[in-house]
C-alpha cells in the first residue's frame, strides 16, 4: 500500500480523498491543514492534524500532494517539504515553472526525495500531448483551446465589480476554429476568435445591469479582446444550474510528413469536474514518484520525464499483453 | 547527429527516407535490401546495399529501422538485428507482442544495445492514451475506433476473389456509436455497431458482379459480422481516387471519478497516409533508443518504457519552458 497525505483541504484536497479511494494501492495517512484541523469535516477516517505537526509523519507517507494554489502556496510549500517527502504538485503557473522546477531538484535531490511538480491537465496531460505530437510532427503548427468550462479567475474578477453578488464565468471554444484547425488549415487565429466567454451574474439590489456588463465586456486582459456575453440571474438560478466546476479543451497539432501529406493529432478532454481529473493525474503520478524513488531516482520531475508505465499499478507483462 | 538505418524499402522503409528530413539531428546512412540493390530506386543519397552486407556496418550505424512485416519478418529480424544495433520496430501483432519483447529483450541486453518494438500508432500511440487514460481514470470503459482508413489486409482479401482485378477496402467508423461514447453512455457495442466496410472492386472482363458481391459480404472474419458496401469502378476511378493509404481512429475513455461526476478522454488521429505517420513516430522512438543506449541502459522497451522527454531534439530546460 502506497500511503498518500495531503496539504490542504480545498477543491484539491477534497479530490484527492475521492481519487485514493478508486485506486486499491493506495491508502490515505493524513491530511494536513494550516486551519484548525476540528473546523474540518472530511469524508475519510484519516485523521486531520495541523501542517504544524507533518514533520513528525517522517518515514510514514510515502507520497505528501500538495493541494494549495499556484500564486503564493506552492512556491514555497513545495521545495520545503520536498525536503522531507516524496512530494506532488499541481503548480501551473506556465512562466515560473524553469524556476520551480529548480527549487524543488535542488532540495528533494539533496535528502534523497523524489518530486513531481506541474502535474494535472493543463500543464499536464496537455504538455505530454503537445509533445508527443511535435517529436512526431515537427513540421506542424500547435493548437490549444480550453472549454467549455468555468474559469475560477474570471468569475473572481466579475464577482469584485461594485454591484455584483455573485458570478460564474464560462469559456467556450469557438466551433468555427476548431473546425478549421481540424481541417488542416493551419489558420493564423486571433485571440477573439479562438474562445468567447459567456457570464452569468447575479446583481446586488439595485445595482444597473447596463452598468455592470459594461465593466464586464471593457475589462482590460480578463475580456477585452473577447467576444462576451452576460446574462443576469437570480442567485437560486446561479445556485442550480451553475454550481458545478466542468472544464476540459483541445490540442490539436496538423502537420505535413512529406509535401500535401497532411495529419491531425487530436486530444481532447470533457471533464464534469475540473479538480476531481486533476486530482486524479495526480494521484497517478504520486504511484510513480513513490516507484522512482525506490529506485534511486531522486529530484524533481514533471511529465516529460516520468515513463507511462510507472503511472500504472499492472505489472510490465499485463500491460504489454492487454493494453499495447 | 544520429545515423539511421533503414532494412526495407516497402511503404515504411521510404516512409523513413522521408522522416529523416524532417529531423535536422539525422542523417540517412544507408539503406539494406533483401533485393539486388541495383533494382532499387531511393529518393535519397544514402547507399543501397545487399542485407548480407549489413554486418560490416556495426559501428557506423546509431539505430537500424526495421521495415518488415509482423507476419513473418520482424520476430526473426527484429532478435536477430538487435544483436548487432539498436533497432525500432513496428511489430502489431498484439498476441505475440509478450513473446516477440522476450526474444528481443535477451538478445539486446546481452549485446549492450537498446531496441524499440511495437512502435507507430496502434501500436504506439493508441496504446499510451489507452495506458494514460486506465492510470488517469481505473474506473471507466475504454473503447478503440478504426478509420476512416485504407485496411491492406481486407483490401488483399478482396483482391484474391476470383474475378476481382483490383480493389480498396475502407474500414468506417459508426458516428452514432462514437457519439453515445462520447456522452458517456458507456455502450456495450457489437462488431457491427462499432465500424462498417465500404469496398472499391475493379472486375475483371466477364465477372459477375453479383457473385463477386456475395462473396465479400459473407466472407468470414473479414466481412461477414459488419455492414459491408461493394462500389464496382473501373480501374480509372481506382487509380484516381483510391490510390492514397489513408486512415486514423479514435481512443476514448470514459470514467468517473465520484458518484454521476463523468469525464471522457479521446485521443484521436487522421492520417493521409498511415505508412508516413507510423515512420514518423518509428524515427522520433529512434532517437530516444538513441539516448537510452549512450545512458547505459540496455534491452527491449516499448512506448510503455521510455519517459517522453527523450524522444526530443530540444533540451529539458527548453521542453520545460516552451511546452509544459
Amino acid at each position: 500500500m502506497i500511503n498518500i497525505a495531503i496539504l490542504g483541504y480545498g477543491n484539491l484536497g477534497k479530490g484527492i480523498e475521492k481519487a485514493v479511494l478508486k485506486n486499491p494501492d493506495m491508502k490515505l495517512a493524513a491530511i494536513f491543514t494550516r486551519r484548525d484541523p476540528k473546523t474540518l469535516t472530511t469524508k475519510s477516517a484519516a485523521p486531520v492534524l495541523n501542517v504544524s505537526e507533518i514533520e513528525s509523519w517522517q518515514g510514514k507517507i510515502d507520497v505528501l500532494i500538495l493541494c494549495g494554489g499556484s500564486a503564493t502556496d506552492l512556491p514555497e510549500q513545495t521545495p520545503k517539504y520536498a525536503k522531507m517527502f516524496n512530494v506532488v504538485d499541481s503548480f501551473d503557473t506556465h512562466a515560473k515553472i524553469p524556476t520551480h522546477f529548480k527549487n524543488v531538484d535542488e532540495a528533494s535531490r539533496a535528502n534523497k526525495k523524489t518530486a513531481a511538480i506541474s502535474v494535472g491537465w493543463d500543464p499536464g496531460m496537455f504538455s505530454l500531448n503537445r509533445l508527443y505530437a511535435n517529436c512526431i510532427m515537427p513540421d506542424g503548427c500547435d493548437y490549444t483551446f480550453w472549454g467549455k468550462g468555468v474559469s475560477q479567475g474570471h468569475s473572481d474578477a466579475v464577482r469584485r465589480i461594485e454591484g455584483v453578488l455573485d458570478a460564474r464565468q464560462y469559456t467556450i471554444p469557438i466551433e468555427s476554429a476548431l473546425e478549421a484547425v481540424r481541417a488542416g488549415k493551419n489558420p493564423k487565429l486571433t485571440t477573439r476568435e479562438k474562445h468567447k466567454r459567456e457570464c452569468f451574474v447575479v446583481l446586488k439590489e439595485g445595482a444597473d445591469p447596463k452598468k455592470v456588463e459594461q465593466q464586464i465586456v471593457t475589462m482590460p486582459n480578463y475580456f477585452d479582446e473577447y467576444d462576451t456575453t452576460v446574462h443576469f440571474i437570480t442567485k437560486e438560478e446561479l445556485d442550480k444550474n451553475h454550481s458545478g466546476i466542468p472544464h476540459g479543451g483541445f490540442v490539436i497539432r496538423c502537420g505535413e510528413t512529406s509535401p500535401n501529406v497532411k495529419h491531425v493529432i487530436e486530444y481532447s478532454l470533457k471533464l464534469d469536474s475540473n479538480p476531481e481529473f486533476t486530482t486524479s493525474v495526480l494521484i497517478a503520478y504520486a504511484r510513480a514518484i513513490y516507484r522512482l524513488n525506490k529506485e534511486g531516482n531522486y529530484g524533481a520531475k514533471t511529465v516529460f520525464d516520468i515513463a507511462p508505465s510507472y503511472l500504472s499499478p499492472k505489472t510490465h507483462q499485463e500491460l504489454i499483453s492487454t493494453m499495447l
